[in-house]
């Protein structure tokens, strides 16, 4: 019987073509983060079930991949609920094992810790297309920094990435939890309707000020406190400094540790960075996850709709595996974003080595096709990639072909032709 | 409550100083098999179970970890058995994802296709020391080359990239399942009993000539045949060329052409190798998985009892999933192992990026970080990596074990000195 030749339905094989870039890409993230000081890491792409479920994963903990368990512990007639069939789960995300690991190994890491981590994770979702199952996060953590050190870095060290992948003129937009909940509270909202205050003003970018206003009303939140809200982003925007106008405006809502904090941010990475991107506060950036405790930050693209990346600080996460705080602050490129972007504007490699292809005749003695091989050899150590394969019987097509694949030099061996030594 | 902080049991975190070595070591492996016109390629950790199962995976088969259905499609209460409970599984070999790959895409791929593949596989055995439930796979696969033009480029570049990780005096061992065959009909064994015979043979390396004998004749096999069979291993060891002396011993049961390639093989490898080892024809070797038909190889280390690597040629594999059959060979590093061996030996990794530590003072002026990190930016830029931390209370400490991690230059930045411009 043939088997089936599709991959699981959701997830993708990646071609000679993309993998190349997906490679490549790979190496100047792991080489630009590095210079950082930042250290690469790895994780087993399964976690104890307990670790994925009932925390910090939102929606994600829905579409978890769960294993079956096995031999002697998988008691099928007794088990009455999926939780009693399964004893690991893949990971949906690269937050949760990072802080396990911490807990795990902090005593044998440098301290500040900075984690870079390249990884595959899985989220069952309903297939669609240019939605995958299986997708690679690129993530970038400083674990025990509690000052702006570690977001100026990691915004830094970003940047310098994604700049260095060719794209100029994005934004870095920055904001902070604490700045979202004074201004909720400074209008009149309760401390307990913030989140849902915070999902409206999420959609600002899709909906404008209008459809934010008639979301929250339509939540039966009293007018004027929509109005008084409101009306601190249209102060922000026409101020000359959004950011101070909003600290003065908030004086006793907000601390002023907080707004010097991004300040001190905004203006160290004008300063120092290499890249072609403006960093800008913006007060509408909301960041789904619930962990985020401070700074929150993303990459907007003018070619690209939704965020390239995005992260912040996390400082109350490690308590959650240790009992025992740590500050923490992430940021994650959205990294099959970013390769889309890349292959949409047919992206070419620069300094690729170049390519030569040996054609060898069919009956081509054996004594010779060393001499050829020791030649290809030869230039590999030079530095060239060398592909020696049979010359097929319609060698113009195979040539064509082998031009396509970028084998600008071919050099074709002919069996009577052949020298053995 | 506070979670679990160990990985699931049987995988392992990989700490820093591993993790560096295993990063440099796929980049060689990358930068190698590229210079031999492979391509790197992916396909997902999951497979559909049933590609999985049934097959060529041996024992692998039984050490399957299996992906629970989801949503409406798991009904726990009607399932009788676990084949009703899972859709996927996760691949315990790179080979079955390969072929596949191969029969999903072969028009869209070259001809002949040259894959390079690293990536993780998972097999559920028992957790024990050194061996774990996940683990990297590396393989080199060479898919529609019928000629030895495979093997001789296969064995090329995977001792090239051992080679260049500074390991020399190795062997590779190479011998042809027709061979095995051939010597095992010439003895008077039954064409049914081979597999029992080269499962005996196969651990010639552990109890030698009187071992192998002893228990082939413990199954019952002809004392006649078995001295007539171990007759044959002697023969070759005391011929001046044992390729030579089987060949002819063998007439009428070996084909010349079997003959003919490996000798091809092993001279051409000969000429054309660039590391330090040797090519030994050993009629000893049998490699275990049931799907090779032709050569098969494999690289004897003498700082590690096992193999570490092997491959042969499966020209019947492919057929399996397209009904066509297309010629394939393929030869596996053993990553793991490797790397284990390189850290055992203490492996430095050569020409590495010189490392400096700035140490910022606390209560040093925010206009004047930016200055700093500025300075960190253009060092880095000029090839250095650079870590900005925090200096701690206890210095001493604190740049002990920078220097621990590799950090030769440190810099501290006090904050009355401070320039701020």
């Amino acid at each position: 019987m043939a088997l089936g030749k599709k991959p699981v339905n959701g997830m993708k094989d990646i071609l000679p073509d993309e993998m190349q870039i997906r490679d490549y890409v790979q190496q100047v993230i792991k080489d630009t983060y590095r210079s950082f000081g930042f250290t690469p890491i790895e994780t087993p792409c399964m976690e104890n079930i307990a670790n994925l479920t009932g925390r910090q994963g939102g929606e994600n903990e829905k579409l978890i991949f769960k294993i079956l368990k096995r031999g002697e512990k998988l008691k099928l007639q007794e088990a009455e609920e999926e939780a009693d069939l399964v004893d690991f789960g893949m990971r949906y995300d690269l937050t949760v094992p990072l802080v396990r690991y911490y807990a795990n190994h902090a005593n044998d890491l440098p301290n500040p810790f900075k984690a870079l981590q390249m990884g595959n994770v899985w989220r069952a979702e309903r297939p669609q297309k240019g939605r995958y199952r299986q997708f690679m996060q690129c993530d970038i953590d400083i674990i025990g920094e509690p000052g702006n050190l570690a977001e100026i870095e990691l915004i830094l060290a970003t940047t310098e990435t994604i700049g260095k992948l060719g794209f100029h003129n994005f934004e870095i937009r920055i904001n902070d939890r604490r700045v979202l909940k004074a201004m909720a509270l400074y209008a009149g909202f309760t401390e307990e309707s913030c989140d849902a205050v915070f999902i409206i003003l999420d959609k600002m970018d899709k909906i404008g000020v209008d459809g934010v206003s008639a979301e929250l009303k339509q939540e039966s939140f009293p007018a004027e406190v929509v109005e008084r809200y409101l009306s601190l982003f249209k102060g922000i925007e026409e101020a000359e400094n959004g950011l101070f106008y909003l600290a003065k405006t908030l004086d006793g809502y907000l601390e002023p540790a907080v707004k010097q904090n991004l300040e001190e941010i905004i203006e160290s990475v004008g300063a120092a960075k290499t890249a072609d991107f403006k960093i800008v506060f913006d007060p509408t950036l909301v960041r789904g996850m619930s962990y985020y405790t401070g700074t929150i930050f993303e990459i907007a693209m003018p070619e690209f709709g939704a965020a390239c990346g995005g992260g912040g600080r996390y400082d109350r996460m490690v308590g959650r595996f240790t009992g025992t705080d740590v500050p923490a602050c992430g940021f994650s490129i959205g990294f099959e974003r970013i390769i889309l972007l890349l292959l949409e504007n047919g992206y070419r490699i620069p300094n690729q080595k170049p390519k030569a292809a040996y054609l060898i005749e069919k009956g081509y003695p054996a004594a010779g096709l060393a001499e050829v091989i020791s030649k290809a050899q030869m230039e590999r150590a030079a530095g060239k990639q060398v592909l020696v394969v049979r010359m097929n019987k319609n060698k113009k097509f195979q040539k064509e072909k082998l031009a396509a694949e970028g084998y600008e030099e071919i050099t074709e061996f002919f069996a009577d032709r052949a020298q053995v030594f």
